[in-house]
């Protein structure tokens, strides 16, 4: 059996006049892309012009819905019902996948954005109202979750393909949550050791944790951050050292 | 050969705690609906309860594309260029779409609201980056125009079936233009003569201008306002009229 | 020694083309007006509307900011900074004294609006840089405040004029909170009873809790609701109630 | 008597997560800051931080209102009522003007965004809407205003002080308006040419236009655009020129 794993990459976060992220340096390395859809950031020009720069690289096309939040960058947890997800998930997806069909392409996969994938994380009504809002847009499409999280259970129990999410550079706990970033060891700072972690989940399907315990951990896609300095370099060398150990990199299903 | 006409109202135009029109009230009588997608009007929760109304009346499901202009609701005319137009019907076209997905319907039609259907009735550029992002989402919709405008032309063009529509309620010029609402004699205000109108264009595709010439119309679609006192009863009163002379009142290739 | 207790409204949450409330009817009996700020409602044409209607009724002028969420109402609970609250705050202020100034009016005091006001009436750091918003644009405004709550200390802390606020139609708890609506007794239904609630309020500082005990509560401003039928005969009604007892019905400092 | 002039500069042109603009490295050069006030960039919080950085810098304060237009930063021209002007003036005008006062501050000028300010070069009820918006907040704001357009006579005509404004990169046609950028001779791109136009214009009150004859202008303020590179360095070199041709650099009034 062939090990792979995909690496995903929010894009499209620019907006209007304002510039963001190093989209196309990192377009190359990576084989998804979450691409904003105009409520956290993403406009309807920025969403056609990285939908078409995505489809160029071959690399999987993927919404990245966020809470109506855009001076806040959709980071702000918002009290919102489980309905009031679920629309603003389908109207997300719906806009991301029009742009898709328009430049020839196909929509692959949902990843929610900032609090909305937090909360999702944690709070299985709206955990459950994201993954119904997915399912029945389009029940083939890819959900991208925080492994371990309450979202792929709802993935899971609406019927979806899941693609259970884990970091480079975050630190974890036994329950397999990520430390918090209020911690001041929640962040990997080494490159090598974020590649090393990124090895051992791939390779052996286990992390160790802050409490120096291993616990299993499901690595079926890996986030990229694009908008640091040296994140493209930190693309390449992760794609090498996973093609190095025979892992095929690729998007799910892809 | 049996005559047919589309009755169409817009809908969904309500916002948040703001409501607008008497869509209920009208989906009995109305065979297409015409729902904004958040950009003059509309969101996401008011965009899923007005198509699943539309679906258990079995109405046509269209999008409303509007200006992003929500305080001025879409009707102040901006100077957009024809790849914004492209980009913002294509981006609304596809979140009407996936909520017509998630409530168990399929999107019929793409009728553009306010000041950017005004425009693309007499500004060719636009009419035809809007035809083609019609096309270019799905080229099985139908595309609602201002009858005899360059839209209708422009949808011709690029290969969609496209639905001329006309109005009881406004009087005509010698060109097929509507006369402007600048004018006293814009609307026609007694609803039997807005009705005789009708039935004179589906019948014998002939209007009477305020020159006093006839001209050729098409009438594939009769637009039925909904935000007025009185509105389901016209809309009443006018399929019946229809009904009566032996006119079928569906939506185009329903 | 005069009794007085002032009587504000929430006014102009209508929205472009979206009406809401019954301003005008609410006037003749009110003597403050909390008006949107564009924020959770109301745009500049509206402002500028109701801001000339209260003054052309003698009613003071106040700003009423909410949470940057239009679709929500500003009711939903946003996780933002004390910093945030104060920005927030300050240009929406500034907006409305603005629009005062404008129409040869004067801004009189400050109302948080829902979210905003449930969150500040609770959190002592949200309340102390509402506060401090009001003061630095202009130490002589009055804070209005839930009766007891944070935002209540927070204001006599900064050095602000505070107008502690009740509710005619609420129920109590011991520790002096409204109980939740969530709870089947929070409102009180029966026009006389909440009459007879804010009277003895007014008259002997004190109301009776749900748990049967009197607790002193300072009713420096009443909340009338504008958005409800019948609003401007309860708001006629307690004002009469209010003037029979011999009670002075004015804004504070008016 | 001496000479002088003003160097204005538009800022606080960021946006929630997206920077625009070198703020900090233009304002040492400048004498008075445009600030965005939220309609076509700028937020509550750049706000606070750019109000407070211009005072630091004891540079004049000036409000930059622009057009409800995010995605568009104010640039796409609006068919917008003089009424419509005039309300969205006042309320942003309103919004720095708190912010000034809650830092310390003042507010200085007023001066029209993008799409506005030309609009209401030309429109003549639009100017007019704009001076008395301007007017009507604060009678002693100075206007800033395209030399020789209809806003300078409208800023005149109800009463206020006006600044002429003039541009270093620009080329002048007879009738004393810019070269539309569509033309290929609109820009000066010497900056030694640029800064000969402006000694010129200063110390004769004369320019020599695209039709090689002299006209007559008033330069009171001078533009200095803040967002290309080399801004600074541009920013200093004129500043320099001027000083040593004993041309004083200040803001008018100050």
């Amino acid at each position: 059996m062939t090990l792979s794993i995909d690496l995903n990459c929010d894009m499209g976060e620019s907006f209007g006049a304002w510039k963001m992220g190093l989209d196309n340096e990192i377009l190359p390395y990576v084989t998804s892309a979450n691409i904003a859809c105009g409520y956290h950031a993403g406009d309807p020009a920025v969403m056609r012009q990285t939908v078409a720069a995505a489809i160029k690289h071959g690399v999987a096309l993927g919404a990245h819905p966020g809470l109506p939040d855009l001076v806040g960058f959709g980071r702000r947890t918002m009290d919102i019902s489980p309905e009031n997800a679920y629309d603003m998930v389908v109207v997300q997806i719906g806009a991301l996948a029009a742009v898709a069909a328009s430049q020839g392409g196909r929509l692959h996969h949902v990843k929610a954005h900032g609090a909305l994938y937090n909360m999702a994380a944690k709070n299985r009504p709206l955990a459950l109202a994201i993954a119904q809002a997915v399912y029945d847009v389009n029940a083939s499409l890819v959900l991208y979750a925080l492994a371990a999280s309450e979202l792929v259970q709802a993935g899971n129990d609406v019927g979806l393909t899941v693609a259970q999410e884990v970091f480079a550079d975050r630190t974890y706990q036994q329950d397999g949550s990520l430390t918090s970033r209020k911690q001041p060891d929640a962040m990997i700072e080494d490159p090598q050791q974020s590649i090393q972690q990124v090895l051992r989940m791939v390779l052996d399907g286990r992390v160790v944790t802050q409490q120096s315990h291993e616990i299993p951990v499901q690595a079926d896609t890996l986030c990229i951050h694009g908008d640091q300095p040296g994140a493209a370099m930190f693309a390449q060398a992760i794609r090498k050292a996973l093609q190095e150990k025979g892992i095929v990199v690729r998007a799910m299903g892809g």
